[in-house]
């Protein structure tokens, strides 16, 4: 058999720590690096992103949006850097936050999850909006193909809490908020130690207010943005997350990126040492 | 000032109806109409479908996911389709299920929304899992650029709704279903006798469901997906919608595609035929 997204998430854990360097090239960053505002700009702040991670983490995750900007020459830009870090052996979760029905979402996991694609990924984001169950051609094929999902649950955006923390009225998970039911209907495809589908769980939501406690996450990859720029701090993480808190993919961005290509390794290193020093806690 | 997106939306009722042509270039259409699985069938068959609804349809709605399945090259094929519809003044709706937050959706929507952007269509669908809070940077370059959005409110698959109908339990809409809410606050932002911020309410929903009345939706562009293979048939228009089937944008892409390189004009034409007798009942 081969490996699963979970097993190999735990195998990039183990050797090289928890934190996911986001690849979000915003326009004013590309002006702070001196790069054009094109696909060219965008392909050389992709590719230097990957060239700092090396050596230093394991996980990279493209914010899809900035690249769409500049249509198929951002996807050009987008498929060099996806080439160049999985060549190098980093794992890569595509940040797209794609949903649909049938054979359109299912079209979006063979872009993102095909061995061979143009945009092959590790990993990529959902929204399960029209239901988790119309996340299933996307889960056959991330089983098939060894890759994972991340499926959006509790965001830390303060307009996101009407929506995540309505109550369910029928089905299974009746009387749940809509992030509880997503994280059990995700979990039911879930193995310990830990599966291939994950969900999003903003950095800085109490878990409490979606009801949701950290034994639901047992056994569920999360991936967590929000630190640095937006607002939750490393130290943060056993407080939000508890046990799960080892589940976690610990995403940052504008604290690294704004370094500037000179300045980027060293900003990398220094939040490895501080999230080292978190978990150490 | 310059037209409204919803202005436009009701010139395109008037001259030329209700009905949208869906492009959606599924694997297996690709070979029934004898065209390669790749960037270059993708360009063929948009601009065969943009060929054939001139002077028939207003309105064509591209299914990014098929074209996103083949990277840049898909985007490549997709700008061509783009350029040649709007070229020849038929309205674009791109049919992306765009959502995220802050910095990241706005990026988004430049993708689609912007003039002389690789990727500008006239209007583009958006997913508010994250909340129509989370949308306000979309919704204001739409207003300044006369563009629309159609937000995901309830759709048509069963499995969705758990979701849409759960009950939200704060703010402003406390008590109603996520739908509700929804379509609740996109009208806040629209006036009569169209606005320009629509909402996505698929053919075979009953709004009684989700706690809609059609008096809901008096002022809301509507797009309108699943007739044809997805169940509905052109003539339960007034039952599903109401008052507000005159508002919809009234989606057929397999019952179309269908017919292949060669009958594609003429099954325009019986749909539009059908629609306009369905709506003069």
């Amino acid at each position: 058999m081969s490996t699963t997204f979970g097993e190999r998430l735990l195998g990039v854990f183990e050797a090289s720590g928890h934190l996911c360097v986001g690849i979000d090239p915003h326009p004013y960053l590309l002006q702070q690096w001196d790069l054009p505002d094109s696909g060219k700009g965008l392909r050389e702040f992709g590719l230097r992103c990957v060239e700092a991670a090396l050596g230093q983490v394991g996980i990279l995750k493209p914010q899809v949006a900035f690249f769409e900007r500049h249509g198929s020459a951002g996807y050009e830009a987008l498929e060099s850097t996806l080439a160049s870090a999985r060549g190098a052996g980093l794992m890569v979760i595509a940040d797209a936050k794609r949903g649909d029905l049938g054979t359109s979402v299912e079209a979006y996991a063979q872009a993102w999850l095909t061995p061979g694609a143009p945009l092959e990924a590790d990993a990529m984001t959902v929204s399960a909006f029209q239901g988790v169950g119309s996340l299933t051609a996307p889960m056959l094929l991330a089983r098939e193909y060894g890759k994972g999902l991340f499926v959006l649950a509790a965001t830390s955006n303060p307009e996101s809490h009407a929506t995540q923390t309505a109550i369910v009225g029928s089905g299974e998970n009746s009387t749940r908020t809509v992030a509880a039911s997503i994280v059990a209907e995700v979990n039911m495809s879930n193995e310990a130690p830990l599966g291939s589908f994950g969900v999003v769980i903003g950095a800085t939501v109490r878990l409490a207010d979606f009801g949701l406690t950290d034994g639901d996450l047992a056994t569920t990859p999360i991936l967590a943005p929000g630190f640095g720029f937006q607002g939750a701090a490393f130290d943060s993480l056993r407080a939000t997350y508890g046990g799960a808190a080892a589940n976690t993919v610990v995403s940052s961005s504008r604290g690294i990126l704004e370094a500037g290509p000179d300045g980027i390794r060293g900003a990398i290193a220094a939040q490895v040492a501080e999230l080292a020093r978190a978990f150490a806690q």
